[in-house]
């Protein structure tokens, strides 16, 4: 199906996570590319784009991820699976990321100049911790957004946190300024068995107005 | 416009953040509760919906709102602004949560009673650091997800993470087993002044096939 068969609501109401994939289905870094081209535009903090993706899809390393992420049988079955990172010093990019702006005349030299200081000043007296949670919070941004951009696109995914990070990150050399967010099995949803969807709470448990 | 009128990839093209909004546009209580009927279909781990919303509408408390959020100006004429939080102890609530599929028959006995200690195990041994970046984890997700489908019912929104936790905790009577995670105005886009796309990374500088 194309993507413009599918209204917004709909996609958002069929993306859900999967536990079984259909083996032996391969996707196209072609694909990856018109998902990933759509995912860019989720939103970050100081638009500073935390996120990394590494691709997983060779069998033999992906069966190793399937090894440090507590034998997770859907990895297996799984077209590829990805490791969601993201940078923890990603503010020392601000300038690269509004180098446009300024050459472009949308920002003067003196309002980059403001921008670039007071974005990292902002980080540096917030500390690691902070800097640690803000690769988390826009790199679950951005998984979202590609998650749905995937179901749009006929590709199932399931989130995961299960696995052991320090094995992750030295099987798929991620440099030591990013930490993993998620990790997201992407394939071919196998439906043969029937799964009930699980409980949502009703908004009235999980929406106040004013006040908690 | 109705939101049968979009296509999903619209939405993601069309969502950005937002930083003018028309001042005085009131957000009906009942589109709110649409909203947050989609919202509710993000993902979590263990299906634990870790995330809450306090919807600030009153005038004189979104004012005190933006006096603990570096007075994003943004803030005084955003229709609302949301404060998302993240539960840290969501997993003591992995019974409650499965209770449905354990009385439906989709679990056993043996596999709810499983799934509880799993869950809470998982959860206690990885510890508060943990707990804490789970918070805000799922409660990205599913800000995500909330920003993409405020979009599609005619919504702009922008997410912001520079304020007083401490101060908005307070003032919104926050439980201390919660966390922020960001704020969210939202409101109608004041599109008087022309102001182009943040800069973003081509794909190939942010993703990675098999290895980083």
């Amino acid at each position: 199906m194309s993507s413009n068969e599918h209204d917004f609501t709909t996609i958002i109401k069929t993306r859900r996570s999967v536990n079984k994939f259909i083996p032996g289905v391969e996707i196209q870094d072609k694909e990856l590319e018109e998902i990933f081209n759509l995912t860019k535009f989720a939103p970050s903090a100081f638009n500073l784009q935390h996120t990394h993706y590494v691709v997983v899809k060779d069998s033999d390393l992906k069966e190793q991820v399937y090894e440090a992420a507590a034998k997770q049988y859907k990895i297996r079955t799984a077209s590829a699976v990805i490791l969601v990172l993201g940078k923890v010093d990603a503010h020392k990019d601000v300038g690269e990321m509004n180098e446009g702006l300024l050459n472009l005349g949308f920002l003067s030299k003196q309002e980059y100049d403001f921008l670039v200081s007071d974005t990292i000043g902002f980080y540096e007296s917030r500390g690691d911790a902070f800097m640690r949670e803000e690769a988390i919070r826009s790199g679950s941004l951005s998984a979202m957004q590609m998650m749905l951009v995937a179901k749009d696109r006929g590709w199932d995914t399931c989130p995961m946190i299960g696995f052991d990070p320090d094995a992750l990150c030295r099987l798929l050399n991620v440099p030591d300024n990013y930490i993993p967010v998620m990790l997201i099995a992407i394939g071919k949803e196998d439906s043969s068995s029937f799964r009930p969807r699980g409980y949502r709470k009703p908004v009235g448990e999980f929406v106040s107005i004013n006040r908690f």
